[in-house]
Formats: structure tokens, C-alpha cells, sequence
């Protein structure tokens, strides 16, 4: 490390590389419940010429490179499995360029999410992944994030055009275009977004953007039962209407979001809604929709009058997790992940909620249920081994279901440390298709290793 | 060659191969102007375990393979490069399921476009997307085929949740998924999608459908100058309507239109559109249209006012290109094929249209502008060289313009051969990853060479 870190020195200032324990520690955790444990050493590059000396350098001395954006992750993606140097992108944080006429923008990895929206108000523009924490563009990209927005305008994977990227080598590539479309070569954008840091560094992302919507409704509607609730979404999308978001809080999660925002929602299962579009289509759409919600039996459908209102449920929804955070200090945050089909939601729901009460666990359930996507929400206390165990015990018993009804094992927290133990049942002989790939663009193993695939690490 | 035979004879029946001239003719060339040259053998599979044991004898034995469709391919896809056997899918065209609450459907390659939608109308849903030709959905898998509705409902790409692939090892893997969205794993839906053959034989597609639209409205508006056509999709585009078809037909292709369907459209730079919604959002989209293109100096749009006049408007640009075979018996056809940012569009068919008139051609020009993807097209006499190579000019000129200002080479045509010249300039150091994913998925080189990426063969 001392002759690396000499190597680092010809090119990089010094208060862009620090073994500063404190440093150290602050990149050694995720927002999540996976233990701790810190990099050898963390540098903060400002340019791409500066990531590629950066993995040039560790690639030479076979040190491996863990990317770090703001340390959002759930699922250990940050956190080192041995020695590593963590890049930390937080200083190439510049909006680049705002392409108004082509829906893009150009921006640098670390550039949060509400940054890049407060900067595209000014077009008229918005960005419209929206995973709840203001992540950075580059975490949100490496692990194809998604959020309350997919189910209208999809998830980090169809917003990218372009990446570039600093491959193991320390090779400098584009993996898309402009282009809104294309047909040309092997596609790679999508092979780097959820790649998760383990096939290169991303140091540029070309984004595509939307208009800010005409018109905008938003609206909560309360149900007897989660069942009743997630029934009422199954219907809501085969009758077509083209919902922005539907996000699913139970009444646990309901009694939260009042505690932490003062608000006096109704603590009943509840579904948030948004709409887009022109005035006239609106209506329309809420019209059907407050029939649909009728015929299982919404207790009360309540649109939002004012802008502020609107603003405050989203602030309600998106603030959750830090809810549920500040309701148990000491302890920590687990999430389940799953996604499965439509037709499955409600019976896989009903079965989480089945495990979690046969366990004895106190826990919300949530989620983007317009895209079949839900997270059981847990409080762990990090020194009660048996309730760790429980809570593995559900997040087993969750994806097992949702992997036997075609499911995905993480819908958009990722795989990280956390999922890797299922990649094999989930993806079968198509692991090795990934090995493979794995393999022959990180020959070394050197791109955050221990993370989404297993590494052959044959040179270090 | 004979001892393959063999050994396929001992797994397929008389019946499922041909080295019959006819037969080899047949699968010598597809529908464009690149010069035919036949397979070795032709085997028609029934099952994926078929497909297993013609792609393990054929790697066994050292010996090409070139999965073939219909033959609708524009860049020489299914043209074998050298010796070969064909895979010819159409005996594998059978729609395997409907998930009409997933809004999923699992079909075989050999299924045809139409032949889906045709199912897929008894439950009142419908694929999207939509090329012109009736084309197989594994043929489309396979060159991230697009066309008229992909400016709202996206490329093949984004319809794909899996496929079932046999790897050129025989093995069997499947890419994705039932969920909606998923972030586990390296993506290989989309590294497959638009792989042309060349990383493995699809034998299986999970696909996303719609349902059929609650209100449709069609129409034709006529312009000018192709410019001022362009320049009204820009400004639609930048309104921010949700466009669900915007098509260019330009006046020597509306002539073309109007000769082979015995239509009377008025011989101008035309717009056909359509718009997807329910009626009280229609009809306030198709106001604001009618604004912004009185804006562009529209000369009269026209919505068709029953369903025979949009069908036959739809099939009348679908038949575009037949349009222009039929009037032009013993020509081959030639279409170009860029996409470029929104922003580029006009300066870009302005281009083409200079260097057609500077080269004495004769093109029509067309596209699904919303995309930024246009096309010229021309006739080619086969006997007249220098009017190939002044089409290669051409083609070259447009190529060069779509990459300086960040497009692409093909928008969806794909590369096949007609553009593998143009894939190091457009993807420079990207190249080599490219090529490592394909020594590593592919070693001995024996999936479809001489196609999309170069091939090393190592073994063979």
C-alpha cells in the first residue's frame, strides 16, 4: 500500500487521498444492517484522468477498488471484503451539460439525484428515478435504482444513453450515444448500469430527462386490509389507466410517516398515487380509478388540493426509512427486495405477512407495487443474534416465494453482498454466462470483489 | 460436412434438414442488396433440445452457425460468411403462453409479429412494436428491432423480461426474468437483445404487451418541405404530447404510397401520427398538435375518421418498401438507416437530401422521427456498379453525419455486415470490450461470423 500510495502522490493533492481513521470509518458502513469494515485507504479523484491513474495503480499492485458514491446502499455494495481502496466520487459532482432539446443531461457520478432536479427545474425538466434517499447519479446507475416513479417512466437501466467508464485496465469507454435508439454493437450500456463497481469505475453519465407534467394529481387512498390494497393496484393497471406512481404503506409504516412528519393520515393500509398528463385525461383517469378503488373497498380515496399538500406526502413516503431509523436508535435498518409478477403481489404479500407474524417480527411492509416490487421493513438490534437470524430467516422465506413465482431476488436495492447467496438459484446456468463476463473484463479481480458475482481473482 | 450429418441424423428426422438447392438458395439472402451465398445445410428444430444438439455438433465440429428468421433482415444477418449451417426457427412458432394479468407473453423465435397480435386480440392486448415487415419476434430480439410505436412504448429491448438461449457451448440459460424490473445479476437481457446471433441461438422470449389503447386517433398532415415536417416533430416532441406513432413520408415515397394502395394522400412531405389515451386527454393532445403544427406551416392534417381509413393509412407506410421493390423490378433495395439526437434531426435529412442531389440518385426519404431515426431509401441495379458505389457514398456521408453529431450507424437495422466498417469509429476503445464479451461467450468463433463484432477463431 505505501509504494501505491507513493504512485498516487505524483498525480493526486494531497487532501485527495487520506487513511484518516475517521475517513476511513465513514466509508466502511451502508445505510444498512451488513457489518462494517474499512478500505485501507479512500482517495476523492476530480477528474476522469484521475480514476483511471487511480485503478491504473491498483490494478499494477493487485489492490482491489470498492466505488463509493454517498454510502446509500442496502446491501453492502461500499463496504470492503478485505483490503481495498475506496473511490469516493463525491468531488466530481458538476451537472456538465443540460441538453434541453434531446431530453438529456450530461453529469458527473457524483451528483445527487435532487441536485440534478434542482438544476432542471430551470428547463422545465425532471429526472425521474426516485429511489427515496438522495443518492448519487453513479450509485444509482451501478445499481440500476429504481423507485415510486417506474411503473411510468422505468428505472435507471432505461434512462441511460450513455456511460463512461474506466475499465479494469484503466481504459477510458463510452458504452452508448445520443442517440435515443440503436442497434449498434453489443449493447453495453445496460451491462454497466447494475454492474455494481464490478466491471469498471462509471465517470460520466448521459441521462434522459422528461417535461415537467402538464398537469399533476396526487391523491391517498385508505383500504380495510393490505390485501384489499394490493388487489385494488392489480386492477388500477389492467384497466390501462397510466399511473405515475402507486406506492403501497401499510398501516404500521402509516403510524410512522404521522410520528416523524405530523401528519394525520388515516392509519389504515394505504395506497399514494400521482398522475401525469394533460388536464382533461386526468380527470378522466381519477374518475376511473376512484371506481376501481370502490369495488375493493377503499374506506376513502382523498386527493391532495395544494402543491404543498402534494409535496408533503411525497416528503412522507420518501422520509420512511429515516422514520423507522429514528424510531429505534441503536438499531439497524434490514429491507427485503423482492419483485414479483403482478398476478403474484397479493399472494406474496399475504405470505410475508404470514412470516413475519409466525416469527414473532415487528415489521412494515411497503413499495413500488405498481411494478410488483415491496419491501418488508425491520429494526434489527445488531447485538440480539436470534433476531438477526429471524429477520435472514424472513428475508429467505421472501425470496424463496418470490424466486419460485418468476420472480427477482432484489427488485432495485441490488445484490451486493446481501443477495449473493441466491444468485445461484435465481439465475441458474446463466451464473456462469456472468462468471464468464466477470472473468474476461476484470481478469484480476480487482473491481470491488465479493459483490453481484463471484470473482476468480487468478493474478493477485 | 458428412460426418455432422451423421451425427444430426441420429437426433433429427428426415424431414427437419436440407442440403436441397432450393432450400439453400432460399436461406442465401435476405431482403436488402448484400450478395447472397448459401448455407452448407439447413436444420429446422422443434424443440430447444433440438437447437442444444445442432449447436454442440456444430461446435464440435468446428462449423459456423447462422440462426435465420424470415429473412427480413436489411444488413445481411442470415448471409453466411463462409461455410455454415442454417438454423431456420420456423418450425418453432408457437405462442407458448399469455399472461394477460403480468402482461407477458412467452412465445417460440419462429412467431411472427402478426401472427401475435393476432392471439394476443382476444385478450384485448397487443405487442408494440412494430417494424414494418412481418418479421419473426427472435429475428427482432436479435437486431433490437424497433419502428413505428417505439417513440412511446420502446425498442425490442425494452419489451424483453427474458429469453431462453442456447450458448454456443449447448448449454441452456435463461436471461431474466417474470418481474417487472429487476436488479440481480450482470443484465443479460439486453446483451443478448441486438446480439444478431452471435452469442447464441434465442429459443424462447418472455415479452411485455399492452393493452389495446382505449381511444386511438390517426392522422396525416402535410407540409411543404421535409424540413418544416421535421421541424413540427421537434416541437411536438419538446410539448411534451405523448405521441404514440410520428412517421416521415416524404412526396416521392407518398407517390410510392398512392401508386401500390391506390390511396389519393396529397403528394407532400407528410406526417402520419397517432395518439394513444382516453378520449378527454386525445382530444386535447390532437388541439395542441393542431396548434404547434399550423406553426410549421402545415398545409391541411386530416384525422381519419374510422378504423378501415387507419388501417389502411398503417399498412399503406408498412408497405412502403414493398412500394418501392414493386415499382422497381430487378433493383435491390438499399435503406439507411442512422439515428441521431432529437436536436440534429433537421440538419441531418437536410444533409442527406443535399448529398442525394449532389450524387444524381433518386431516394426517398422516410422515418420514425420521433426516435430521430430516419431513412433513405433507394433501388439499386445490381449490374451497375458505380450506382452500388455512389449508394455506398451515400450511406457512408449519412453514417459520418450521425456519428459527429452523437449518433448512431443503425438505429435498428442492426450491424450484420453493412455496418461492422462503421463499428470502430462509433465505438472506439468500447471495441474491445465488445470483443472480450464475445472471445469469452464464444471462443471458437462459431455463432454467426462475421457479423456485429469481429471474430477471432481460435479453434477452428
Amino acid at each position: 500500500m505505501t509504494h501505491l500510495i507513493q504512485e498516487l502522490k505524483q498525480v493526486l493533492e494531497e487532501h485527495q487521498f487520506s487513511t484518516n481513521d475517521t475517513v476511513l470509518e465513514h466509508h466502511s458502513r451502508d445505510e444498512s444492517y451488513h457489518k462494517p469494515a474499512k478500505p485501507e485507504l479512500v482517495v476523492f479523484p476530480e477528474t476522469t484522468e484521475e480514476v483511471q491513474v487511480v485503478v491504473k495503480a491498483a490494478e499494477s499492485f493487485g489492490v482491489p477498488i470498492i466505488p463509493f458514491g454517498l454510502g446509500t446502499s442496502l446491501e453492502g455494495h461500499v463496504i470492503p471484503c478485505g483490503r481495498g481502496i475506496t473511490i469516493d466520487f463525491s468531488q466530481m459532482n458538476n451537472v456538465l451539460e443540460v441538453r434541453e432539446k434531446d431530453f438529456l443531461v450530461k453529469v458527473q457520478p457524483g451528483v445527487t439525484r435532487s441536485q440534478l432536479n434542482k438544476e432542471l427545474k430551470k428547463y422545465g425538466l425532471f429526472f425521474t428515478v426516485d429511489p427515496g434517499a438522495d443518492a448519487t447519479l453513479g450509485g444509482m446507475a451501478a445499481t440500476n435504482a429504481s423507485g415510486t416513479t417506474s411503473v411510468k417512466y422505468g428505472v435507471m437501466k432505461d434512462q441511460v444513453h450513455d456511460l463512461e467508464v474506466v475499465t479494469p485496465d484503466g481504459s477510458r469507454i463510452h458504452t452508448g450515444s445520443m442517440a435515443r435508439k440503436s442497434s449498434s454493437g453489443i449493447h453495453l450500456n445496460s451491462l454497466y448500469v447494475g454492474s455494481e463497481g464490478t466491471l469498471g469505475c462509471i465517470t460520466e453519465l448521459t441521462l434522459r430527462v422528461y417535461g415537467i407534467p402538464e398537469h399533476i394529481m396526487v391523491g391517498r387512498a385508505a383500504f380495510p386490509t393490505v390485501n384489499d390494497a394490493v388487489e385494488a393496484v392489480v386492477s388500477i393497471l389492467q384497466a390501462g389507466v397510466p399511473i405515475a406512481r402507486v406506492e403501497l404503506v401499510d398501516d404500521r409504516s402509516i403510524q410512522q410517516v404521522n410520528r416523524y412528519n405530523n401528519t394525520t393520515y388515516e392509519e389504515k393500509p394505504t395506497l399514494f398515487l400521482e398522475f401525469h398528463g394533460n388536464e382533461a385525461g386526468l380527470l378522466q383517469d381519477v374518475d376511473f380509478v376512484k371506481a376501481i378503488v370502490q369495488e375493493h373497498d377503499c374506506q376513502g380515496i382523498h386527493f391532495e388540493e395544494d402543491n404543498a399538500a402534494r409535496v408533503k406526502l411525497w416528503e412522507a413516503r420518501h422520509q420512511l426509512a429515516y422514520a423507522y431509523i429514528h424510531s429505534f436508535p441503536g438499531r439497524k435498518l434490514m429491507v427485503t427486495d423482492v419483485c414479483v409478477p403482478i398476478s403474484e403481489l397479493a399472494g406474496a404479500v399475504n405470505h410475508a405477512r404470514r412470516v413475519i407474524e409466525d416469527l414473532g417480527l415487528q415489521a412494515g411492509i411497503l413499495g413500488h407495487v405498481g411494478d410488483g416490487n415491496y419491501h418488508a421493513l425491520l429494526m434489527l438490534d445488531p447485538d440480539l443474534p436470534s433476531e438477526a437470524a429471524k429477520a435472514e430467516q424472513l428475508n429467505e422465506a421472501i425470496v424463496e416465494y418470490a424466486l419460485a413465482c418468476g420472480g427477482t431476488s432484489t427488485g432495485e436495492h441490488g445484490v451486493g453482498r446481501g443477495k449473493m447467496k441466491y444468485q445461484e438459484q435465481e439465475h441458474g446456468s446463466a451464473l456462469a454466462v456472468m462468471e464468464k463476463i466477470k472473468q474476461a473484463l476484470d481478469p484480476k479481480g480487482i473491481m470491488n470483489p465479493g459483490k453481484l458475482v463471484p470473482t476468480r481473482r487468478t493474478n493477485v
